[in-house]
């Protein structure tokens, strides 16, 4: 029975045209016997809608616009540039950034054990890799982790939380090593959303926001609830603003997760702990899930400014607090002095769930089997780092201080620049990588940009890449209030390149000012 | 206003306890002053209902259950065996497996470049890194790459991808780099599913399957739509099955998607050219959208059993099909000859999508950034390994050689032990890395089971656990007829240590039996 329905059916079709060579209806060479192209299965219209409704400024259009124009470069066309700026991503390395030595040596010996020998390789170095190893299956990378995490790594990152807040206890059994922060961000409020109609389960996120929420939020249909930071304070959360996003959300959705981004992406500013108090509180009044990204923690470039951490906040304010608001915080290898965004490391440590949604949680992350084993180990490192009697602690210091002294500086010289020019505002870069300056965007530009169908900083950053080869994201990828225009732009690039970029903004700030006014 | 609501709040419970110490209610150091517990945001009532529904045997109760068991050994607690085999995952490394010399040296050159000048490594394995270090930003494996991943591992993976099928063209723009096999094939899924009621989207899996399929079915809310394989025909795949199969399923759902697993898992079994064509010529007959996981491709152990890629045989079906047929297929770092699950590498090539939907596809890839580069210099080693012409070729060829023959010769000996106890039956193991034995359980235990409310597999197999500390995972978790029982069990552990497995399993069952006869 098989053996007919097959010669029947495959008999003819193998007779038109049978050979390997794949070709394409429409194509030239296939003429009397083209195949008819059927409809696809998978489209637009038949496809997730929730994934449709996904965006992502970070690599959206004007990322691949960006490409395009290299790609044209390089095939020699002329452009009033020789090379596309790309400071749209926090991207420290391609920008130029140094790895830190002592985490490649960790990473390379855990890599290939045989140099475990080399007298290339500190002492220091070789125990943290023996010890990684120890903990891994067969004593290799290549083993799966626990779902969870190489157990030695998350001890360690439990101690450097605790060292961090100030002796306040962390329980390796709360710690999960993620694939970047990213993947811990999506698996708590994957499991958080549920519900239909009004009681589809709210996220309230800061407005700017970093598009990871919003395409987390689409993705799960649940249902995003902005509440808005104060430009005109410094980027500040106010809880008034809280309050008011709250209610109004209440009507339409029940709003279970508050977001914060501390220090804050792409605004840069940093919390006060007297504002982090604020929040627990309404988190804890409202009944609400925190959800601390705190990825940026040692990015704080302000002399004023300090980082807190959500969890010892929490503790500080007392046992009512610290025993029943549920807290999930990130941290990530790849953003900080290290900039490690290609080993995708990262950890999330949960406060006060539910033993119950603790091994939902677990049972979860268990489908994906394990985080990247390197990804675990560089973030070892980083919570781990070579210590005052060590033999590498010189160097290690070294390197990190210079990479946060020059984001310093080049933080300011940013904030500076920008002010410098008219219909341009900048806030102070208090901590991240990041400006996120407001722009003045003339009438008859906002009209070009109706007519081109565009939202009107998308067109002004579209005009600044192509006449300047500067890849920055437009202000409505992360959100604003309505009638305000804005770009986040990195300050990664070497401080001399960082230098020619703001000039060449400026120039063409001016340029179109005179060209729209 | 800010400060009056905080004073007033914060006041009474910052005397209450304000200090860093955490405590938790009900411990005992608490005793007036005890904080009430309030209820939970996040619990099993109010999460994510898809998210509880998902199950995942391979690290599902049995696995927590030899865990504790170690433990329990560490503290020195007797029992009758010394150490637990954990047999359950395919985990080559963690079972001695030792990585391929040339990978690891690649990749510890990618990871600390300073290594380019050391005598200790061999120049194919310097070029091979300072090519990925060209295609990665800033030549760092902590750069970010692009979404779908680095250009030059793409391009690699499409020579690979023509070598392998004769010379049928692979395009390095049809192909994605991802987080291990498991990101593409959650990805594509999470892309297809839609509709409501009748018209949720069905997606068509083998019966037993590995679970990863039913998790993420579970959590899309898609509907799975079993079809059998025909355990008295060595697991093969039936056309008439998969016939009866979509036509009951089209009754309550829509089914879009037909998943493969060839070489199969749990079942081993590998497919023929003509079975294969008739999955194809089935689905563009019935127009469904087909994934093949061929992530075992490298594991044929067989003499009359070959690899045939689904893609290679589309192609030679001719161009009604090649150019019509919606294909996604995924193969891995984790398996094969290599077993670098750690590394989470892997790669998916889709064919003929919609020019809509790749482009939809990006753009939910690069919420996730990016696979980890690590992971990616690792699939280019297993896509471009040493030629003949190459200093490291014959080491290689030997180490690989070495693996896939002792695979083979396991897959033999478990085969035949299996099949010699009365009341086990195993299939021929022609590829992959598992056995899935039918077991005879006796009434009695399958009443026994009922009482302690367990699937009576997962009873016997916790039975072995207990009994013997080997740990294999209950057939219910990848699914089987009504009324037979399995387990999967890997055949990865060294020859000597699975003989004693085996033998271990043999006495176990002979006393299982006796005691439920």
């Amino acid at each position: 029975m098989r053996g007919v329905v097959r010669s029947v059916l495959f008999g003819g079709l193998r007779r038109a045209g049978g050979s390997g060579a794949p070709r394409r209806a429409g194509s030239s060479s296939v003429v009397a016997e083209a195949p008819a192209v059927r409809n696809r299965i998978l489209t637009l219209q038949s496809m997730n809608p929730q994934v449709r409704a996904v965006e992502y400024a970070v690599r959206g259009p004007i990322v691949i616009k960006a490409g395009e124009i290299e790609r044209e470069l390089q095939r020699g066309i002329k452009k009033p540039f020789d090379e596309v700026i790309k400071a749209n991503i926090g991207d420290a390395h391609a920008m130029g950034q140094q790895p830190i030595t002592f985490l490649r040596q960790v990473v390379a010996l855990c890599t290939y054990p045989d140099l475990l020998d080399s007298p290339r390789f500190p002492a220091d170095a070789k125990s943290r890799a023996s010890r990684i190893l120890q903990s891994c299956g067969g004593y290799s990378l290549g083993s799966y982790s626990t779902s969870q995490g190489v157990a030695c790594i998350r001890e360690d990152v439990a101690r450097y939380i605790e060292k961090r807040d100030g002796g306040i206890p962390a329980d390796p059994d709360n710690i999960c090593l993620t694939t970047g922060a990213s993947e811990g961000i999506a698996s708590i409020l994957k499991i958080l959303v549920s519900g239909e109609g009004k009681s589809r389960t709210g996220v309230m996120i800061p407005i700017p926001q970093y598009p990871l929420y919003s395409a987390a939020i689409s993705e799960f249909d649940a249902v995003q609830v902005n509440y808005y930071l104060d430009e005109d304070n410094c980027w500040a959360l106010d809880v008034n603003e809280l309050r008011r996003s709250l209610y109004q959300a209440r009507e339409y959705c029940n709003p279970k997760v508050l977001c914060i981004i501390n220090p804050g992406n792409p605004t840069g500013q940093v919390q006060s702990k007297h504002c982090i108090e604020e929040v627990i509180h309404f988190a804890w009044e409202e009944g609400l899930f925190l959800l601390a990204d705190e990825v940026y923690q040692d990015n704080i470039y302000s002399d004023n400014c300090h980082f807190h951490s959500f969890k010892k906040v929490l503790f500080e304010m007392g046992p009512e607090y610290s025993s029943n608001v549920e807290l999930a915080s990130f941290h990530s290898t790849s953003k900080g002095y290290m900039g490690e965004c290609g080993y995708r490391g990262g950890y999330m440590e949960v406060l006060n769930l539910h033993p119950d949604i603790q091994a939902q949680l677990m049972k979860m992350l268990s489908v994906r089997l394990c985080p990247p084993v390197s990804g675990q180990a560089a973030m070892d490192v980083v919570v781990n780092p070579p210590q005052p009697s060590e033999e590498s602690y010189e160097q290690f210091i070294r390197e990190k201080e210079a990479v946060l002294g020059n984001l310093a500086q080049k933080a300011r010289v940013t904030e500076e620049l920008f002010n410098q020019v008219s219909g341009l505002q900048c806030n102070p870069l208090q901590g991240a990588m990041y400006a996120f300056p407001r722009i003045f965007i003339p009438p008859r530009a906002v009209e070009k940009a109706k007519e081109l169908q565009m939202e009107p900083d998308m067109f002004y950053c579209m005009q600044l890449l192509e006449q300047m080869g500067i890849c920055v994201v437009p202000g409505s990828g992360f959100g604003q209030r309505e009638g305000t225009y804005h770009f986040r732009m990195t300050i990664l690039p070497p401080l001399e390149k960082l230098k020619l970029l703001l000039q060449k903004v400026k120039e063409f700030h001016v340029r179109f000012l005179d060209e729209f006014s």
